[in-house]
């Protein structure tokens, strides 16, 4: 198991049992999640802004129009920060002060950089879209040199990255155990659903297996 | 309708008809979100922490344990980010270049201050249990004093803020209509699901009827 260097930016200090540096935990929660919010600073003000992602080794390629602010900021070489979270339940405690929530999430960092060459920008839009949805680079019809001209796309070499992770109950202190409040999770849970077909199609509606073996995937 | 005022740093530029300021767009998105993505910059590096919220007018609050880097830096009067993010659909466009999702998102801008009387934290805990899960202030025990002090609860009051929502189906090129790729929306639900009651309960385990109302909540 390869882990990510910790630092004291990426060390999870509050319940550090929580938190994970392994490859294999940090990538995981990367790749399910459909979507990453972005974080960089313009002009001492920071921006939070969500973008899709895709994820090779530990390398992440965030996609974007070419005349937003997010490509031009995240491009430029400066630091900027990553984050990736699921919610999987409320925690509801016996005290609002144990009540919380279950997630996995991810804060990762390093310098962002524009991607130049049709080749470099293919392979990423490659990641990207297989990452949403499997099967789709071959199944769709991929950029021209002029969309490929109109398409940023970022690179974003991780430096650092950490995972944090809470599963389970309530955990309430012993003098509340026997109180009159009820304690559990509510489940929160993300799905793929079925899918609906353009009203345009000049084709068989019925979606191709590799759209169908998305749905029902929980995330 | 009450629009938030709009600034270069919160216009939507690409695709402004995605774009809404109104006050009831802007807060119907706060609202229906669990938790949202934190930006400030600390050390001239950009953070990205997800964290659970609640909202008052064009107040937010943020809650966090007292230790965490999160509340000190969010509530030193800084200038924030406050991201949140509803994903609801993979768009596969027959071009790749025109796929897309649909998505309901809000970043909201606004400077951070920490609550200091118990009286001003139980309040904005409050709010915040509320937003999670309706009843729940009643129905669980509420923090004691001491609990409180080791609360961190911060304030912003939004500044500015503006929404961004994609809907509908894939857009392709009139050229591409007639291609052999198949076009469509998969559906991306969050729920909330069957409550698990902890197993150490003492009282009926049923779940009460505020924590039930919550059940097949979609976000």
């Amino acid at each position: 198991m390869v882990d990510y260097e910790v630092k004291k930016h990426t060390k999870i200090n509050r319940i550090p049992i929580r938190g994970h540096y392994d490859e294999e935990t940090v990538h995981s929660i990367i790749d399910s999640s459909l979507i990453c919010h972005l974080g960089f600073v313009q002009n001492d003000r920071p921006f939070v802004i969500p973008c899709i992602h895709g994820r090779e080794g530990r390398t992440l390629y965030l996609h974007g129009a070419k005349a937003s602010r997010l490509m031009d900021e995240s491009g430029s070489g400066k630091e900027i920060c990553v984050t990736f979270t699921h919610v999987d339940g409320i925690v509801l405690a016996r005290s609002l002060f144990h009540s919380s929530m279950n997630y996995r999430s991810v804060v990762a960092f390093g310098k962002g950089r524009a991607l130049n060459t049709d080749e470099e920008k293919m392979h990423a839009l490659d990641i990207v879209s297989e990452q949403l949805c499997q099967g789709r680079w071959e199944g769709a019809r991929t950029p021209s040199e002029k969309e490929l001209r109109a398409t940023s796309v970022v690179a974003v070499d991780i430096d650092f990255a950490s995972a944090k992770i809470r599963t389970g109950g309530a955990n309430d202190d012993e003098e509340d155990l026997a109180g009159p409040w009820w304690a559990g999770v509510l489940p929160v849970e993300t799905k793929i659903l079925t899918p609906i077909p353009s009203d345009d199609l000049k084709i068989n509606p019925n979606p191709p297996q590799h759209v169908q073996d998305r749905v029902g995937d929980v995330l």
